[in-house]
């Protein structure tokens, strides 16, 4: 990781410096986990008290921060702590990461696919006939990317991901390794004691600003087009079932699983390995709590909990409820008790 | 995508043209979701007034269908509108998937493993030492066969498929992406306060016609066999552990986890998220919720769901009474004051 | 699979033969499911019945075991027919797998790498600028080891493993096939409707001795690591979200799902598909019945089950209530009954 003195990281930041302003960081920490080589920052005034014990190297503080005793750590001056850390992450993310560019060898790039001058292609990445890759998109290795699909400028594939033939992913999207798009749907037609294959003969589109995460997997259509709307966020290990819709910026955590058909509104927050059925339809700013199991349509706006899910304050309830169960059992006791002995 | 003609589909399937024999489609869409360049079919009745609204440019009807009206689109009368989408759909995706052939470069194939002529090996395939390949196999780019692996005639291995060593898959199997077959069994025998690993020289037997779906795991056994018997259907992200056996033609949906040792029987049809006990057996023609938990052994024919588990009848009381749950608490209350006041 | 005389095994572990010494075998079997060319041991005298009806050519047996009557099987007697049945399985799995070593072609090294002379980089592998790679490991077929990653002496990736860019995992590791180390957590900051990224700038460390399952995903931290300690073995498909750190030697069984910061302690069983919520504590040695849901900090030694998870013993009373919940509501009822009738 690359070092930067007090004196660059204020320039960078328009800062003011009070100390040693040669001190030099290569990491990031919290200020109650601060140590040598590390810069923090102070932005909520609950951790004040730390910033006179850390032993982080330089503390980005507000310009009002008026300090009560001794600091050992070089201060730097900014209007807004917060936001300055947030604009040195990217830095930091980027510098350690790297915006890759050209193309490693050996890679598979089907005859007539363009890749753009300022894009990445890793090796043993595979590009097939008539994809199309957008500027800046960055491939990394071993990247699959099937005949006739697209990927969206800016776009970065991690290593290993397979986006089958015929998907179509937006600009400005992350897709985290092991992922895949576009498997077929899971559809089958009975045919006596055994099953036949529906072909799957839709697609996976993806939306710009979309995030996909690590080994999630996204089936295509039977027909038509499973797609994941715009600034929608998936964790891990997430299964989206054939011809689902994700609303814009609906955001799910890992492990959750959505059956066949089913759509999902915009803007909702989904825990994880929760289980949504098939053709039903949840409603935009949905929220529904970890683990819980959604067996029919929801309006929008639910607070949602439980298996099958109930109401937020329902859950809660019904909670108490099970927990005086034992007790309930004795007070009917009683009751039959002294009945009996009228 | 490519064009057909009316008048080509008409050939293709033995039907019979009303209107325009040279409209073109490149695609298939529901009736209710017709557009311009779409075919659609009519088969189950309910559909019947979408006839006359749909955009899709061409309608398969049965041979006896009688619009009451004027329809836009051109129709094709066949014998059985359903079967001729079922061969159409199959048609279009060997077009747009196509079957592959040959050998891409690079790739690795131990010395001494036989590639059949009619056989596919996309780029960065890797095969091992003493690997046979079926007939017709595809073996997709960067997808793995281990040393002494077997992969059927036409099985298809789509991108990033994993086959651990030594194991078998059978004929016509079709194997998504990221799949991975044949890591080792969760076996760990306590010493003190840390695991010693038990080594897995098992592997697993994958009988013919199976389909397995993207980033599913299916564990080697630590001796003896791991058995996916023929025509079952896994759905994405299912887990098989160790020395499991899946009987004949069951079907699970994603995310299920059965563990070490558990068999279950033929024909069953296993909800989404559902964790099966190890060392259970599940009886055949059983169909178990999604999210159930299954602790225990359940005879054939077995109705289930819930956590744990419970004859589906019981499941929809319970969740009746959990309903009235509150009530019951002011009913005993309400008796309580009675009894008191007495 | 190679094939030993009993001859040959005799004297390897130390054993006396009973029987033809010349018979061979090429496998292991249990004494029950014994054939012809198999060779199976006697440990627990609850299993001699089989030792007189088991088709396995060869028994290892205790040196004072006393037959009845006759077998048809050769008899080796050892020390310990359990202790020497694992040394032989460690055997058979070094033969049957192989300790890989050397480096395959093609690969992708950067510059500047070095690669042990007895470590093993497989075909399609990659490995990036500044990374460590440990003396006698194995980097199977297309794994991807970023830049700047380390792996320890004798640690195994399977193919297709997945460690992003500065990610450290320790000695004498085994991950398996799929599996995804280091991939950004899921951290996002909502700005209006949508949301921003937070970049993700930690990494994983993952110490000494560690399983991990195949496509099992461990996040880096936003910043500082998400941590493994030693001797943890992780089965597949489980999440382990930014931040988190599993203490030394616990056990997690399949698609387990640990969400951010949540601290697991030391020596505990997690069963398969738990879910533990965001900024929590497990306390040591805890166990945790499978599909539970862990809602808040536990401390040592607990033993929970349920959803919300619930002292163990608490769990099974409330089956039982929850079973005879409809006779309470009739007692219930009767009680009304009665009480009206008064």
């Amino acid at each position: 990781m690359m070092e930067f003195s007090a004196s660059q990281i204020a320039e960078l930041c328009g800062g003011t410096i009070e100390g040693d302003s040669n001190v030099t960081v290569n990491t990031i920490a919290k200020i109650e986990e601060g140590r040598q080589g590390a810069i923090s920052f102070l932005a909520n005034p609950k951790y004040t008290p730390y910033i006179y014990t850390t032993g982080s190297s330089i503390v980005l503080v507000g310009r009002d921060f008026v300090p009560e005793r001794e600091i050992k750590a070089t201060l730097i001056r900014v209007d807004d702590p917060y936001a300055t850390v947030a604009r040195l992450l990217e830095m930091v993310d980027k510098m350690t990461r790297g915006v890759k560019r050209g193309i490693e060898q050996p890679v598979y790039i089907a005859e007539g696919v363009e890749i753009p001058e300022d894009a990445y292609v890793g090796a043993f990445a595979y590009i097939g006939r008539g994809a199309v890759i957008g500027r800046g998109a960055q491939i990394y290795p071993r990247a699959y990317i099937g005949d006739n699909a697209t990927v969206g400028e800016r776009t970065v594939l991690y290593p290993g991901v397979t986006v089958y033939h015929d998907c179509h992913i937006g600009r400005d999207c992350i897709i985290h390794a092991g992922a895949v798009i576009g498997a077929d749907g899971f559809g089958f037609a009975p045919v006596g004691d055994s099953y036949d294959k529906i072909p799957q003969i839709g697609n996976v589109v993806i939306a710009d600003n979309v995030e996909i995460g690590a080994n999630t997997t996204i089936d295509r259509a039977t027909m038509g087009s499973t797609r994941i709307e715009q600034g929608v966020k998936l964790d891990n290990l997430i299964q989206v079932a054939h011809n689902c819709t994700v609303g814009a910026n609906t955001v799910m955590a890992a492990q959750v699983g959505l059956a066949g058909s089913s759509r999902v509104g915009n803007n909702c927050m989904i825990g994880g390995q929760v289980g949504v059925a098939g053709h039903i339809t949840i409603g935009d700013h949905t929220s529904i709590g970890a683990q819980s199991g959604i067996p029919k349509s929801v309006p929008a706006g639910s607070r949602l909990m439980g298996y099958p899910a109930v109401n937020a304050g329902d859950f809660a309830r019904r909670a108490v409820y099970l927990k005086n169960l034992g007790h309930l059992f004795e007070r009917v006791a009683r009751l039959e008790k002294n009945i009996n002995q009228d």
